[in-house]
């Protein structure tokens, strides 16, 4: 039973934690901080998790968090940094779920995320948290900076072209729509139900902070830099993305079958990755509450414009249950552990 | 590692008992029936199957079933009592999720059925699946009757009241909600989502089929003859049942604290009903995928009327997770095997 | 065209006020007050209104109140009556969206409100408003507190019955659900789409606000004291007030139909009480965007416990709709003007 | 006060144009027809419209629809064309709210519907029903075809960069988003609540009946051939389409701020569009029971790929508003009549 740690737990991505490592195998969560809600009982917060967690906040305190074989940071972007050297240097192996460690460029965190970056010297070293690409790295990592929610549905839907070189590297599109627990467990007018329920809109449409992340994978897989347009939407739904991607085929005369078959084949020993069959397509729903991202992509009216739909979990596989997957990868679990449920349906 | 088989697979409880069997550790669905449908992939009528399933429907056929160590049927009312008396001679042993064995009175079943009961000889060796209350029966029987989703929620809530005799008997009121997976997989209007979201409704007020067996239920545990107002709302959601009941202290002096520490110890051995502390209020989201049931019990203004609110997921402790804890006490298996994940939340 | 102001309008009831206003045919918005949101345009808050509303927010000044030819207090709780003496001196006549005036009992509100009121010497001229109960009274008043959401679902409900002592005036029980509006447009967690979407709770079942208010309605009504046991729940969706009302029948042998003709004797003069055909329930979007209140009588079994169901929209005639009532019949416009649209639906 | 008659009124636009027909101040429905429901009170079928609406429908009858001033059809496609030649031959003017005279060329039509046309003579003389690019036609056509819902939103949001030539014609991207009663009020199991809540998805990737209705008017627009790959989903809400549109921009150098200002010159005299302030973006709520379309115009991180959203309530704009936009205008009425409600917002 290897020992956990959460830093950061009163968010939404901390309680998906919670709950998907109550049912590991070989996983105990020993330690969950906050500092605002120190002394708190964990299933106070989130009565959801009553039987299931006997834990209550305490104050994050490095030598404690160094005592657990390997901690996640489930913390807002800027928090993560101050108190990752101490861990580092401690050899504490660490999971972060937010953005601090994603993006190699430090002067594009910078403009984006509005502040400095207090330890560059470690982004260095981070490993981008993408199993799918990255896997090999994120075993023998120290620090792995999980991919992103947006991030994760959209480089897995464009991989398979991308690497191919099948389609024009300059003109990518992704439309994507999100529910509204990406957006955290935060007081804002924006996101009160009478706001968003029974309502959909595009935001972000100038600039999302997802756009570097996205572009930065990208780029790796096409070997040359990349243009995309990148349009996040707000579902009135609580779980999911759902993106729809868009490329134009360079090469000449392939078809609808010959991607099926490509993208078949790329993701064949994937264990999270659902290349569905010719004529089915993901639904947010159809991966609630598990690490699946599903895929399916088509070549409308047999034209130049192939279009990939990708849908994950947002706080599955976009957040919690990828930094799992990671983690069982970084301490020789088996991958899948605590990460097989069925999505819930209906 | 128990052999199952599932009648009737096509609704939501006959996917929900295959969600739930999925991470069941010794029980194996072998065995999945459709009239409709045999030959059908599962996975390709609930793609949120695919690589948890590899069973295709077939048609009905008693010899196959009676290989099971136990079948469950998730058919609609009257479907039910149609194939069984053919299992029961064979000795196999059943769980049946439908309506068809629930009530002793046969007359009353025809009446509020509106068709004759094709084999009441089986009726009176059928056991009410009702766990907390017939554990020891469910044990030794041969057919369960799985008790229904309404009839689960506001039972549990009012059994400590009536065994101890707290309350006016002849004066019960449960206002229930349900979510709309409670009406099944069906094309009706009624059901739309342009019909229900962004919408509430009282509905047959003046009379719903879950009123006898609620009653029924109520009568064993009063030991005597009750009067239950039941009013049933839909809820635009896709699962939970949501129950206020309400009944009338005989006892003077008993205060909200006694009415705690009864719930408290009536319950202390359940391990699916969690009795929430003082000030703490069951939502159907709080017990989301869950076999739980979650109770609250309040004295407003210290006056003379109690208030109960119990909340269960109606596929779950409602129907199909209730039916596998039947199954699991039938069998000699762990009472929780299969049952321990944690809520979906949020 | 009479002229109107409101004070504090940048909440739902403010915006609801702006919307029905936009097609009232005799009275316009002149001026609208926030200080928060002072030199902010309106349509800029809410785009909604873009095209409708040309005015900007500015901060409330009681001269340029008192030069319109009535006010709405649109504000929470504790402000109207700090501005109220100075309108009330200058002789303008003003609708309270708010709780400020509405219960009599002064000790009453101070207890459930928690703070000193400080203008208790208006508290006796106000003048409740509930038109259905106060024509006559609200026609001549200088200061109306409009009456509130559940209490006017609650108290249409209860009126025929009790004004008639056709019920136990001690066993009254109000089950009742909101939708999140009423809640206003605060930025709270427990109000996030994340947090109430898919889900569904009781909440103050220890003790509402609204009982005091209620309570004083039906005691009127009952020309005795009654008690009312009031379970307030919160529904997954924006608009819309449903009440389900348990009474216990104390005239023996009066049925159903007798019931159902009382009620429509009732309200028979009532241009915005809907009494449904026997048969028919209320649905909370059968009154979406409507001043409707639509009421269906019931008694189940035939035995002795009557429910009556009751909706309305609570932003219209729970607030908004029913302050323009108000000022309807105080300035002698048409009573159901600029509220004669229907409800939207599906 | 001009006669009109509704043909098919049982479905959700028929429903439309009767709520918002009750609020028209120039024009009155004398007959609605509908065989299955013949001889049923329209109140009956949608209590919303109890009050506002005294008919029954009615079997249809040429004649007696020959009576009315105008005639709307809201049925079915197929239905219409049936009926059409007999009218037409009486004089009578027909708004067709169905698709069976969109598509001029009939081929096209019989392969998307698969049906064969009964009356392609009359498909020429069809004036297509898009006021803001046909209205002088509109104003003297006998026979509308009023737009759809896809094809509004879109259109409306091409139309001015396709007129100037600004984006590259062969590489158009519509990625849409539609509210469920824009399937219509059937019975079908994957439109149900428990199928479609807290989900979303893509469907008809390769190929939506409306993709030639959205080409033959980008065509014109464009004055060449164009190529339009598009996307519909299903969004977990009623009401609503929005349609997020890209383009490569063809002219060097033009920047946000110019296509900005075209955009709101082109539509400077529509009552019906708005072109939202630079920073806004249109939100389905923002439109939801209106007869408006709120259209925004990005260009994303300076580069060559513009950005248009555009949101309409698809019952409203999208059918039955358009529809009655239309017969205004054709009946020399106040082009906005019956068409000037605020949107519902919260």
């Amino acid at each position: 039973m290897v020992s956990v740690g959460i830093v950061g737990g009163t968010g939404y991505t901390g309680a998906e934690l919670l709950r998907l490592l109550a049912g590991h195998p070989d996983a105990h969560v020993d330690l969950i901080t906050s500092r605002a809600e120190a002394g708190v009982r964990v299933d106070s917060l989130y009565p959801t998790l009553r039987g299931a967690c006997d834990l209550s906040f305490e104050a994050p305190d490095a030598g404690r968090l160094a005592e657990c074989d390997l901690v996640f940071f489930a913390t807002p972007h800027g928090v993560a940094m101050e108190l990752m050297p101490e861990l580092i240097k401690r050899g504490t192996r660490v999971v972060d779920l937010s953005a601090d460690f994603r993006l190699q460029d430090i002067g594009v965190w910078e403009d984006w995320y509005g502040q400095a970056h207090t330890c560059p010297e470690l982004v260095e070293q981070a490993v981008y948290g993408l199993p799918e690409v990255n896997r090999d790295s994120i075993r023998d990592a120290q620090l792995v900076a999980a991919a992103g929610c947006y991030p994760t549905a959209i480089q897995l839907g464009f991989l398979p072209l991308l690497a191919n070189e099948l389609i024009d590297e300059a003109s990518l599109i992704a439309n994507a729509a999100s529910g509204v627990s990406g957006a955290g467990r935060q007081a804002k007018i924006d996101n009160l139900l009478a706001e968003l329920s029974d309502n959909f809109k595009a935001y972000g449409v100038g600039g999302h902070r997802h756009l570097p992340e996205i572009e930065q994978g990208l780029n790796l897989a096409a070997k040359q830099i990349v243009q995309l347009t990148f349009v996040p939407h707000l579902l009135p739904v609580i779980r999911g993305i759902h993106a729809t991607l868009y490329g134009q085929i360079k090469q000449l005369g392939i078809d609808e079958q010959a991607l099926q078959a490509l993208y078949e084949q790329y993701y064949s020993a994937e264990p999270f990755v659902d290349v569905l069959p010719t004529g089915q397509l993901p639904q947010t729903r159809s991966v609630k509450g598990s690490n699946l991202c599903r895929i399916a992509i088509t070549l409308p009216q047999k034209r130049n414009t192939v279009v990939i739909c990708s849908a994950i979990d947002n706080l599955v596989k976009g957040a919690s249950g990828q930094a799992i997957q990671c983690m069982n990868i970084m301490l020789g679990l088996n991958e899948t552990a605590g990460l097989e449920s069925v999505p819930l349906c209906p």
